[in-house]
């Protein structure tokens, strides 16, 4: 990659670009993504945008396995069913709007089998204090959070489709993937080509839950 | 903000634009910040950056204060003085390597009085079960990290340099801005003009810790 002068100037044009690949940026599921390989070299490029994440103390404290095994991907998948099943009783169970259940149901959540590549990202604990990390010990974890944040917007910039599945269980993925017992899933992605982005997040689109004003959720000096 | 089309296909000059903006992105100290105001105008567009993160079920369990009061700012940098004490006797105690206290002690690690703007970032977790975070009741907090870093990039590519500051006791951050019980605080970050960007994050400069090879954190198929 050619170097870059970090003190570099944007000028708005620029800064517009981001908005654009940033409300672009859709969490794709498997009804989207297309049968096709993904190349290596966008691959490589998605995991260079990872490694520009900011970290707590410089601690780097993320890891990547990138899982193309049918067999894999086939144990990933039982544990979705598993975990989803689990998911449906509690959208069944009380005080919920009616239909929710059934909305629930008609949703593609996942799209592990139907994408040409899944990557695991975990943290990796540092042995020994953290700079930054003494009084809030959750922030390793959320360095690793802007990492996949940085690879979702660079994936989408490469036109590449990526699907966060957390209806898992934890566990069970670490077992499958043999990772220490000292390392935490953060994060399931399933990434490839797609036909389409959808023009809103498709949770929107299906009014499953209602857009947030800018004003309820901003506040001014204190609560 | 004009509207985009969100099928809309990246060229290579323009995800190479993203990739520059990620590694110019730096954790700005209270050494590089200028006492200068924010034009409002632009304090709105990282916002809008962070209205467009992901979040878990399309929950947006975000909520953001902004805080400019010297008085608040005050009490703040009172709880980073007494956390960084805390600090110090970890980096002093045990097996560390020579001189780590000292290195530590000569950092400035944020940047609260010196800059304009602060901003709390707080999970506001939502009652009932949440789409996705059925399994890993952790997804949400990782949604308003997806919206930090978003901030962080859009901050960035308007030349604009924002510190995150974790030395806090949570919840006496909570205490000064009166959160409500049930929020927590994922992020507290300074936000002003700067007189320069470091070309690499400054614990990287300071050999602090090393940088990581990429062979080092992606592994294939499984550990």
């Amino acid at each position: 990659m050619a170097s870059t002068n970090k003190n570099r100037q944007f000028i708005s044009s620029e800064t517009h670009l981001l908005d654009e690949i940033m409300q672009s940026r859709r969490d794709v599921r498997g009804n989207r993504f297309l049968p096709v390989a993904l190349d290596q070299d966008d691959i490589d490029k998605i995991f260079a945008a990872a490694l520009m994440a900011p970290s707590v103390g410089f601690s780097q404290p993320w890891e990547f396995v990138t899982i193309t095994n049918a067999k894999t991907r086939e144990q990933i998948a039982h544990s979705f069913f598993e975990e989803n099943e689990k998911a449906k009783q509690l959208f069944q169970q009380g005080q919920f709007e009616a239909g929710k259940l059934e909305q629930y149901e008609q949703l593609k959540l996942e799209g592990i089998i139907e994408t040409p590549l899944n990557i695991a990202v975990f943290y990796n604990p540092q042995k020994g204090p953290v700079l930054g990390q003494t009084s809030m010990p959750e922030m390793g974890r959320y360095s690793v959070v802007c990492a996949v944040q940085n690879m979702w917007l660079k994936a989408r910039s490469l036109n590449i489709g990526m699907g966060w599945v957390s209806i898992l269980d934890p566990q069970k993925v670490k077992s499958i993937l043999n990772a220490p017992k000292d390392r935490e899933l953060i994060a399931y992605l399933c990434v490839g080509k797609v036909d389409k982005f959808h023009d809103q997040p498709e949770l929107e689109m299906l009014r499953w839950q209602e857009r947030k004003k800018a004003e309820q959720v901003i506040l001014k000096e204190s609560f």
